[in-house]
């Protein structure tokens, strides 16, 4: 072993953030890829939706947010929601002195690497398909796009619906209009929403057999683990250490929190950014 | 006719706030009951939903935007909004110089009148049904109450789902749960949220025919009416005036207004508030 390898510089911080709860399935995919980090958490469930806001405030409110989690330390910053990766991952990445990472553009990789047909299908709330991020990311890479909101499905996961007839039945009618006329033989569907991951077994009933599901999720956390390898040390391995910061009730965010990470939400601040 | 009825005093105006477009049910109502006055609506856009915030920063958007409604020359205010009005009314009231009248006692003082068995179901988001303002207006007045959250509704009515077989199985499931065991034999159903009127066929289709449905919006143009009798006079008679301001687009208002006011939703000011 070399005395570099032995002066092993403590853990990587990592810093994510999202609106809310959703983020947490980013979390997840993050802990489970690397374990070797620490992770600072923060949502912003004071001010969700980001989905109806303009972009100039969704960037007001982000930026705030990152500066927040770089103070406390983070050293890399995803940014686990959808909206304000869409809307405001260049004022972030202007505003940060860090390393920062979107969901959007590994989700697009991931799509662009696992599609035949050169033809994918992206879900996702209202805000995130009316800002044409994803389709933007696929057609630079020469791929075509239909791009399907799919408002109903937020409410049904917070609703605990995850195996639900209902859920089945809205998912029917959102995939059959997804995947009609010149976007039926897509064979990739990304999830471009944090709270999908939690109805991905439902979909991946209700899609066809041959359509890929990609889920933003996992490959952000592939594109982060990327980023990390000079800094990751076998050494390092043990339980990562998590944080949670949330700007309304600390309580309610223990409470819906646990059900998107998978793992208790333990250790909450409750934060009060100013405006 | 004596001098003092001649000597009109002009159109009474009512400021009528919501945290969106919801509480447009509840000036529709208005506007149906009193076309005497001139309305000023204001929708907290930008902001919403109010249903996953504090007590603390929903008071403090209310106050706000109600002291916005009374500088545009508000001599009234409405409290169209079931979240706000359950965790914010007396904040509200101490800060406006008006009457400020709320969504959620006319809404019980209508269901007490409807109920012969003094058994109530009342249903709601989420927020206001564990705020439990409803359940204290109505024992208040020795009426059982079984309150149940129906968080669905609303993504679907704003989805457009308002005659839909996936609307209809939600209903179906939640007013099951609502009027089982000790509710079994409630008579009265009380909308407790101002989007549910956009189903109320429908509801009224999936509710049990013996059972009363109270509109609170309808319940609250009532009470309103009741207090502007000294003002309202048959000369004023015609067509309000409606003015309308988002805190988000003025634009997005508009079209989702339409369907909830049953009018056209024309003059809309984009207001931006302080925080």
């Amino acid at each position: 072993m070399t005395p570099s390898q032995r002066s092993a510089p403590g853990r990587p911080k990592i810093g994510v953030f999202d609106s809310g709860v959703g983020g947490l399935t980013v979390l997840r995919a993050l802990v489970e890829r690397i374990p070797e980090a620490d992770y600072l958490y923060f949502g912003d469930t004071a001010r969700l939706p980001y989905g109806s806001k303009s972009a100039a405030t969704v960037a007001h409110y982000a930026v705030g947010a990152v500066r927040y989690l770089q103070e406390q330390g983070a050293e890399l910053l995803v940014i686990a929601c959808n909206t304000a990766t869409a809307l405001a991952l260049n004022e972030i990445k202007a505003a940060a002195g860090v390393e920062v990472i979107g969901v959007v553009e590994p989700g697009a990789h991931a799509a662009a690497v696992a599609t035949h047909k050169r033809k994918v299908v992206v879900i996702g709330t209202e805000a995130t398909i009316s800002s044409h991020a994803y389709r933007r990311a696929l057609e630079d890479r020469e791929i075509a796009v239909r791009e399907k909101a799919c408002p109903l499905f937020v409410p049904l996961v917070e609703e605990g619906w995850l195996e639900h007839p209902v859920t089945e039945q809205v998912a029917r009618i959102y995939l059959s209009e997804a995947f009609s006329d010149e976007a039926s033989d897509a064979d990739v569907l990304v999830l471009g929403c944090t709270h999908y991951p939690l109805i991905k077994p439902l979909l991946r009933r209700v899609a066809p057999a041959h359509i890929a599901i990609v889920d933003s999720a996992e490959s952000t956390a592939r594109d982060v683990a990327r980023h990390l390898v000079p800094q990751l040390k076998n050494e390092l391995r043990g339980v990562p250490l998590l944080k949670f910061f949330a700007t309304d009730s600390a309580e309610k965010f223990r409470k819906m929190g646990t059900r998107f990470l998978g793992l208790p939400v333990e250790d909450v601040v409750h934060v009060d950014l100013k405006e």
